[in-house]
């Protein structure tokens, strides 16, 4: 690559901080998005270089999801922000089932923020992007003030398309549906408090961050008749299936025996004080189907590395006070109730 | 309305701020969204209430676009962050020559940030997106501690439909193009710059902050053969002239003389050191097409409210060197080159 012209000196990418005129809109700004954005996460769209991106969808319904990024800290075990943006939304939009087609992503930087770090992030970003077959097609940087924001803060939004007869909705699930959860829950969360509080656990838990289209796709194929899916991130399982309840009119019933958790997972929620059922995710889903599909549905679930401990949780029962109900270990019923409060700020 | 189980107190809009708990995804997120959000931008598909927005898109070539805003101050003379969010994203999409169809908000949060506050500026994105017909669709609300942001950012993302025939983008400027711009310049910097420094002008300036997609579907009915569309946000008419330069491997002429400036906007620039040509638009546009047509165009652009101060300012040239050159008032000659450092930090 010969260099551009307009800058006669490339960007200090070791050494170098992210200063105001990189949020310009001028030349320094330019010289950013060519040498550390476009040079990670090139992709013909991109390469546009316009203020939006054009495309070609195939037909038919589309889903469009977006979500900011503010985590931290900014690297944890199994991500950092960089990809856990790419899979949050992508994940935002195969919960309707979707096939996820395109992202774009807006950066606020904060003044001082080190290049190299910046870089890595991209760099993370175009990774998890190209696992997930997804290009980031258009972006946007803003720079603000030291001590006006935190590092990086990232939103991403995503689209997709929803294949002919899927219906997937929070609305959708009805007294006699199967709950289904795809894998061990509170990984991400007890990771990031972990790093958060350096709290040094024998075993290092990892965050799950995961694109989950690839796991949604195979499900709808073997069950097209599921009526919700939803990932449990902020507020955990326990609020997510409060939402579903609240949305569609219904009580649900589900077994805490039945609930996958790592025991390191149940251990580390032990010693800081927290409940499982109400610690984020980044890589599971909740799925909900007729009765009488739940075994075929998690078949095809367990056939996917991203599923391969699965669960089928509960039912959902008529409830008009919309209770979410759970049997405990010990033989006993207790109300999982909505996260009140904030138990874990930052966690995504 | 019937007061929602879940929340038994009201949202506190007059005394109440934000606090974490707004963005934990739990009882007090979800309060937040249906008290305030929802109360605002109320439409069919925000209501689904998923974490996603489900549409069907008319058929062809569709655009995406995402600006992330972090003006300061919020408020300022002629509109405020959340109108703001609107036009801008509105506008890069129209900038494809597209009609926007959905908005989507997310929103990064100060913890103690007023609601009273938040409720007007939401208040606002909704009248904007009204009075533009494009619904804000899906969202997101995050919040930071106390000094990790700065009161509020939005980012919003639009996608829009592209109409057939029409093929706009920053690299098809050709020799012998013309380049018109709708309207005065400067007025949007100028504007925040005023408030922010209380420098009290005898005449307020007002931010021209608009949505110009009922320009651009009027421009592009009447010349379908435009080249190029944008919109001199950060950086101004010279850096956008130099981005566009730079993209078709062009040069440009521009006359000093036919460029709209508006009298209190010289002087205020001449006050404040700075040279309105760099100064940010936010509801103007740069058009570029056949010199053939530029009358034509320019006659489109004046019949529209958005566009009756329109003007051809200059031509597309050969030059290798992609030089923007102006003839000045005094008929000298000179190089507008590409912003270089920062001028107005936070202007959008």
């Amino acid at each position: 690559m010969t260099q551009d012209r307009r800058f006669p000196v490339r960007l200090d990418l070791k050494q170098g901080t992210v200063d105001m005129s990189h949020g310009s809109g001028g030349r320094a700004m330019a010289q950013l998005i060519a040498e550390l954005f476009h040079r990670h996460l090139d992709n013909a769209l991109l390469a546009q270089g316009n203020d939006q991106a054009l495309f070609s969808p195939p037909p038919g319904r589309m889903v469009m999801s977006t979500d900011g990024h503010v985590i931290s800290p900014l690297f944890f075990p199994g991500g950092d922000i960089g990809s856990l943006a790419v899979h949050g939304t992508l994940n935002d939009v195969a919960m309707a089932g979707a096939r996820p087609l395109y992202l774009a992503a807006a950066f606020i930087l904060e003044e001082g923020f080190p290049l190299a770090d910046l870089a890595r992030i991209v760099a993370s970003m175009a990774s998890a992007a190209n696992q997930a077959c997804v290009p980031v097609v258009t972006g946007d940087t803003k720079v603000v003030e030291r001590g006006k924001g935190d590092g990086v803060f990232i939103t991403t939004t995503g689209v997709g398309v929803v294949p002919e007869g899927i219906h997937i909705s929070g609305d959708l699930a009805r007294p006699g549906d199967a709950i289904l959860v795809s894998g061990h829950i509170g990984d991400h969360g007890v990771a990031i408090l972990s790093k958060r509080e350096n709290l040094g656990f024998e075993t290092e838990i990892r965050s799950d961050s995961a694109a989950l289209h690839g796991l949604v796709a195979d499900m709808v194929t073997a069950v097209p008749e599921i009526h919700c899916l939803r990932d449990p991130t902020r507020g955990g399982l326990a609020t997510t299936l409060n939402e579903i309840a609240h949305q569609s009119g219904v009580g649900m019933q589900i077994r805490e025996e039945a609930i996958p958790v790592r025991p390191e997972v149940t251990a580390a929620c032990e010693l800081l004080g927290l409940d499982p059922l109400y610690v984020a995710n980044e890589g599971k889903l909740i799925a909900i189907c007729p009765g009488e599909r739940a075994e075929d549905l998690l078949t095809a679930m367990r056939m996917h590395p991203r599923g391969e401990d699965a669960a089928i949780i509960g039912a959902v029962v008529e409830d008009e006070l919309r209770f979410v109900q759970m049997e405990t270990r010990f033989g006993g019923s207790r109300i999982v109730d909505w996260l009140a409060g904030e138990q874990l700020p930052r966690i995504c």
